[in-house]
């Protein structure tokens, strides 16, 4: 038996009890031959005493991270040595065996709270990284973030079924990662990025209430803080609506919070329409931690002379908004043009502005110049800015457009000015999202997918008004993170026709797509819907991490590289012919 | 609201009160008018009866499987009507609104216990197959077979941690699934077949306790009910010996026995070393349901004449040996030729038998003629058979050959003869297996993996007789089946480098396959070891279900190919270049 206490375990009460302990050497010093040594273990720490014998000349070669075995009796500190900030700070371990189990070569980075080594460093030695006292509560609060959920939706009467992750591939499905398959050569799977089709087809075979911690897989591009595996909550459920999936989600959202971050949710999370999150702030996945909402300038502007407004308003559709920045007129002309820079690299032209005096609150700047005295005069009241303010204009001819530039431009005055409180937790529901989407080529495309039911307002008139249309599609956002997000599906098959119609996919196009699942909605699919999770993301939410690779065991970096295993690699040409790579399909097929 | 009761949760209590259901029609009878409906929920079946009026009418139409609304109330069935088999036998619920949520196309299976439709019908709409009460009932078992050894391991202080599947691929991976990246074209993920190496960094991590039902992958040709992904529970646990994860093991075990088959383990179960199991069952999974035990005659046959048996007995290590088949002189001839037939199938020349007359107890047969006398005289008493029993021989110049072929005609033996009773469950252990096996080229190579541990026994004296060496490796078998497997590994440097020696892998051998291990392993690596159960066949088990498909969502039949949805598919030039897979890559590499 390698151990019979857990150093992190031990107390006073232990005080005379022999114990043998195993774990690492976080920490070795030699105080005038007696060597002390801060034992570490999954449990914790406890502080090992060698005061002489054999035991004790050993223990001078101990080096950190040394895996060892220690016999011992536990002792009270002497007085003025107990640390209150450890839990075994009273005692410690009079040790007078030791026996080294396996050695450890000088550390690439050190096994402390802070360290200033770079991620890559971190990432190639995860294993040490994971010693670390951060990184191993992330991975052990996220398995507690496993548990919470899955016995709370086993106690909703939720069962778990594990779906395939080796798909089919759809000609459409660019970011698919394929695999090819050496017994059928010249033919893939393809790796799925969800289990969407799957948890439908599970409802129809009635199972009414499924979930998974679901792996998926997407070949994008890695920028921000994504992964090409990550990892979904996912659920699925019949005969519910809207408000059902709804209340599900918030019972979840709430256990984790409670149980993991100490936090209370409100008695019901606030749900804002998409508009309304797109008018208000600019974003659909709004940050509600902070105000500073968006002004909608496009009447008040009406008129204007000012080319960039005019050509903006002369545009069905066409927008104008604006965004206060408390205190802007403080900001230097290089600030200022920093905003400029800011925007360009967001791909905008530029970020209008107008400052408004601090004393006599007159508004001045580029733009101010181009305003009419009318519109200068009245433009304080209009936008609701105080002398010292600035205030940032976009204007678009389309509005979304300019609304997600102001969207942005509020993140950014909120983080610089500090009116975001980093302590505050704040969740709000995004609902009647619009179903459809208009095409570069002037058709429509399904925002969701073209599975998402318009909600009841437009189950009958999506057809003739699919730009405006709603769907019951949701998403859960926290402090501006979209964390999860669903819908209720079609379950009938007249409307299911009248949306591939809107979307002009024919008989044929929509057997080749989706034959299997349409297959399927031939024998009484149920009413439902689900939601899912971004897994991920809710763990380093309730981490406190800045990125979702510090709740993961084995993170890739960019561009999906992993500096701990050097995957991807080459393969050879031995490899390449095994697996059937090059291998012509028995059934041609051509784009 | 959809519902307001499941269908399958009404009872007695329930008398009077008004319902809302939903859910599938299970079957519709007309009795003179009146409309009975079997409503079929999650949750169970209902009785439901329309009487008269428009709901009624519009009843008269349903067919099976149509998804439905019903208003209703709940009543006592008339007098003589109650069904006692069914829990809602009581009652029945008299609807008087009936609205139709999906109509049901004709079935291409039937929705009943018993189909007599074949397997690739019931995958392709594995929908519907899903809907039979058996079939979903298996995938609820294993929704709580998950749930019970997670809350196991939980309380056994194990965390859950999720490993890569897009990981490394090395070129001796054969059986690995690859998967081409995009972003680094001409480079290559692997799918990984175990997450091994990674539960033993964890371990180098300090997690101590690591669990995971994790997805697994192997490209392997299709034969005996195996699956290109498949899941297994996997364990890793660090300052462990052999019998901490073997009692974990049988915690496990015994938990899903009682609570998913009602059936108590014994207090431990048996453990049977490697050599006792081949040379009494001729197996490594050793069926215990029944006796029948290898009886070997090597000494006992010495100095025979019959040529078969003298050439494997005048190789060093040869063996011939027995399986007595009780009542087995009662064959035909054509039955006697017919295990022939079956051990030619099975690769082997044939099966010399003996049969002892009923009446005289005389020897007779082909081999009888060949044997000396006084081989002849003593064979019945040395190999245990009566008068009317037969006798099965093998003879090998290798023994383990030999006793594979007797163990698997002792297998073929309990279930011609019917002497496996198949209500029994026998469980054991089968522990010290050897840690190496002779190549082809007269080399050693690692039976489990080269990070497996020799025991105790072997740890000094291994490298001086590889052939002999024993390891901490243990399987559990169930019925003969293997569901479990792990071993104590290596994490002493010395000896690991001696195993690579044994194994001929010199030191740039050992970086290329297993660099970033061993690199872990130079920083402290704790004593630590695993064991991973195969959670599909575990599940087939406790289902009663003859293949691991029938405890899998959406299994793939023959080859890998999914019926349903029809993958593998062949890819467009398009996916071909969009994924990079004929990139060359950065860095040259070939076999």
């Amino acid at each position: 038996m390698y151990r019979t206490y857990n150093a992190g375990d031990i107390r006073a009460t232990d005080i005379e009890y022999p114990v043998t302990l195993a774990g690492w050497v976080a920490r070795r010093r030699d105080h005038g031959g007696v060597e002390f040594i801060d034992l570490r273990d999954a449990s914790g720490v406890v502080q090992v005493v060698f005061r002489d014998g054999a035991a004790a000349e050993l223990a001078k070669d101990l080096r950190n991270e040394f895996c060892i075995q220690v016999k011992g009796v536990v002792a009270r500190r002497p007085e003025g040595n107990e640390n209150p900030d450890l839990p075994t700070g009273e005692i410690e371990v009079v040790a007078d065996e030791l026996r080294v189990l396996s050695e450890a070569a000088p550390l690439p980075l050190p096994i402390d709270d802070n360290v200033d080594v770079g991620e890559d460093v971190r990432l190639r030695h995860r294993y040490l990284d994971l010693r670390r006292g951060g990184p191993a509560s992330a991975m052990r609060m996220r398995s507690e973030a496993n548990r919470i959920a899955r016995e709370l939706l086993h106690d909703e009467g939720f069962i778990e079924i594990e779906t395939p992750t080796l798909t089919r591939s759809t000609p459409e499905g660019a970011r698919d990662f394929l695999v090819p398959v050496r017994l059928q050569p010249g033919t893939w799977y393809a790796l799925p990025q969800s289990p969407q089709l799957f948890k439908q087809l599970l409802m129809v075979a009635g199972f009414e209430r499924y979930y998974q911690i679901a792996r998926c897989y997407r070949d994008e591009d890695f920028r921000a803080d994504r992964q090409p595996e990550f990892t979904q909550l996912d659920i699925e459920a019949s005969f519910v609506e809207e408000r059902d999936v709804i209340e599900l989600g918030e019972k979840i959202v709430r256990a984790l919070w409670k149980k993991l971050a100490d936090h209370d949710l409100p008695e019901s999370i606030p749900l804002i329409t998409w508009h309304d999150a797109m008018n208000r702030y600019g974003s659909d996945k709004p940050d509600l931690r902070f105000g500073l909402e968006l002004v909608d300038l496009s009447a008040y502007l009406q008129g204007t002379e000012f080319r960039v407004f005019a050509s903006a308003l002369a545009t069905l559709g066409g927008h104008v908004g604006a965004v206060v920045m408390p205190g802007g007129a403080s900001q230097t002309r290089k600030q200022l043009d920093g905003w400029q820079d800011w925007a360009k690299a967001r791909g905008a032209k530029g970020l209008a502005y107008v400052v408004f005096d601090a004393e006599t609150g007159d508004p001045r700047g580029p733009v101010a110049k181009n305003l009419s005295s009318d519109h200068l005069a009245g433009l304080a009241k209009a936008v609701g800015a105080k002398p010292g303010d600035a205030v940032f204009f976009a204007a678009s001819a389309d509005k979304i457009e300019a609304q997600e530039l102001l969207g942005a431009a509020r993140l950014e005055i909120g983080r610089r000015g500090g009116f975001i409180d980093e302590s505050e937790w704040s969740f709000c529901w995004v609902v009647d999202a619009p179903m459809f989407g208009r095409t570069d080529d002037g058709g429509w495309t399904a925002v969701h997918h073209p599975f998402t039911s318009p909600n009841s307002e437009w189950a009958s008139t999506f057809v003739d008004n699919p730009g405006e249309a709603l769907a019951y599609a949701y998403d859960i956002v926290c402090n501006g993170n979209e964390i999860g997000g669903g819908s209720i599906r079609i379950h009938d098959g007249a409307m299911q026709r009248q949306v591939f119609d809107v979307l002009g996919i024919d008989e044929a196009e929509a057997a080749d797509k989706f034959g299997f699942l349409l297959d399927a909605f031939q024998y009484g699919p149920p009413p439902h819907g689900g939601i899912a999770f971004g897994w991920d993301r809710i763990c380093s939410l309730l981490a406190g991490a800045d990125s979702i690779r510090e709740v993961i065991a084995f993170p890739k970096s960019r561009g999906g590289h992993d500096p701990l295993t050097g995957a991807p690699t080459p393969i050879t040409q031995e490899q390449r012919k095994e697996a059937g790579v090059d291998a012509k399909p028995a059934v041609a097929l051509d784009a």
